[in-house]
């Protein structure tokens, strides 16, 4: 496994894999590596026969209240995890290799960024379209692999994809979840011990709406979503920021439930923000 | 010389000339070809083995109140000029197959777009940016050809690709001009023969300048630029938009004339907006 933080290097380890006929699968991360990016990773291995992972907190992506400077980062670990998986080539650029001072050009996805997540986190999807066509530009992949528990960005970056006609595959991967239910991410472990409970509410409320959707043929997306509510609001210090259901394709809101649709939500809990969503099914 | 409708027809024979280690150069175009368009071509032809050309008029760089119905087109004579250029292929999409009609995604420059035909043209260099960049992903040349004729655009899409590191060389070629002096233009169809004079104006305050700057080495932009509007303003019906000395690399205004510069303005003659620049270089 090599790893290099400069992009002309990675364009040479690309060069020389290509000309060796190998196809390229890149998982791009911030660090802090868990699970559910391990699954990405492993997608990659046995879908593509050189995997690129990216490791960059990019700032452009965090709000000026956000926690940037806090992200929790372990590039040790991180590498041994990745060696472990058989990774061929690791890229850990510095913030001044992604972006020059002068700085200035942005992609955005109009109204898929707006909503959900986009209406507390206004600049958020701009920054991380920039960095995925960034990272696309660079590495040139066949094939890129991303998480289903970043919904929104998933959505948001196919769009991104289609529309600007990048020759990329964007792959979708299921969330990764801890033994207790929790999804699997790098901001669990802001979550103190005594608040574990209460950062499990989110996901008990989809479990329930899924159960509820499953069982009873409920398919009514009002009626669901007070059903979730309620098993949120149980929860003291828990406050929710929305729970909805769209589309799967364009986030737009569903009334009924047909097909496939993903059911998502947010909460914070005293300064941890959390998201998480499941995706229901109708037959 | 093949001529394509459709991005997969696009992406199979780049595929084939790079099977066959063609190096590709793009010029993008909007069609209504003249002299200026030629020079690029002939610049792409001679540099690379495999040229293609892009004919688009692209509706999301004109404004509301702009040109784009009447924008002159000939796709006939268009192609056969192209012919005799030996041009590889020439791809001539449709507007439903270059955007789908719920694409939101944008490319922005910044700042560099907002300043001189930007305050004139607000969204202008959003649209040019964003299907130069489609191009970009459909043909992955090595090199793509524009004119710094338009010296805003050329330098607004070298950012873009700085920024977004996106493989491409762009290169810049020389205005070419009718005999008179008018920089090639496919609007210059728009001017009327007892307007041809007028319409010269510009480029008599640019080259007033260029004259004064390297006659009397008068380095100071604002007594340059006085001497140029001085003769722009003598011509009636012209109203003059703008007329600057600025960087070449990033627009800002230059005070004092050091290394190499663009003095470049707009007038409007009636309902017709004309653009031109000239370099000056110090040694």
């Amino acid at each position: 496994m090599k790893v290099v933080k400069k992009i002309t290097e990675v364009r040479e380890e690309i060069r020389k894999a290509r000309c060796k006929g190998k196809s390229i699968g890149l998982v791009p991360t911030m660090g802090f590596l868990h699970s559910g990016h391990l699954s990405l990773v492993r997608e990659s291995v046995s879908g593509c026969t050189f995997t690129v992972v990216s490791i960059f907190v990019n700032p452009t992506q965090f709000g000026k209240s956000e926690d940037y400077g806090t992200y929790p980062r372990d590039i040790q670990r991180d590498l041994m995890m990745l060696k472990k998986e058989r990774v061929d080539l690791v890229f850990t650029p510095s913030v001044e290799e992604m972006y020059r001072q002068d700085a200035e050009t942005y992609v955005i996805v109009d109204k898929l960024s707006r909503v959900l997540e986009g209406r507390f986190r206004p600049s958020h999807f701009r920054g991380v379209c920039t960095i995925v066509c960034k990272l696309f530009n660079i590495v040139m992949p066949d094939r890129a692999y991303f998480g289903w528990k970043d919904a929104q960005q998933l959505v948001v970056i196919k769009k991104m994809v289609e529309d600007l006609n990048i020759p990329v595959e964007v792959v979708g991967c299921p969330t990764v979840r801890e033994k207790d239910g929790l999804a699997a991410s790098s901001r669990n472990v802001y979550i103190k011990d005594k608040d574990k409970e209460k950062a499990l509410s989110l996901y008990k409320g989809l479990k329930k709406i899924e159960e509820t959707f499953l069982k009873k043929k409920l398919k009514d997306s009002g009626a669901l979503i007070r059903i979730g509510k309620k098993v949120i609001e149980k929860y003291p210090d828990v406050k929710l920021q929305y729970l909805k259901i769209v589309s799967m394709d364009n986030l737009a809101p569903i009334k009924r439930i047909e097909g496939k649709v993903l059911v998502l939500g947010a909460i914070k809990l005293s300064s941890v923000r959390l998201i998480d969503n499941v995706i229901l099914t109708c037959r």
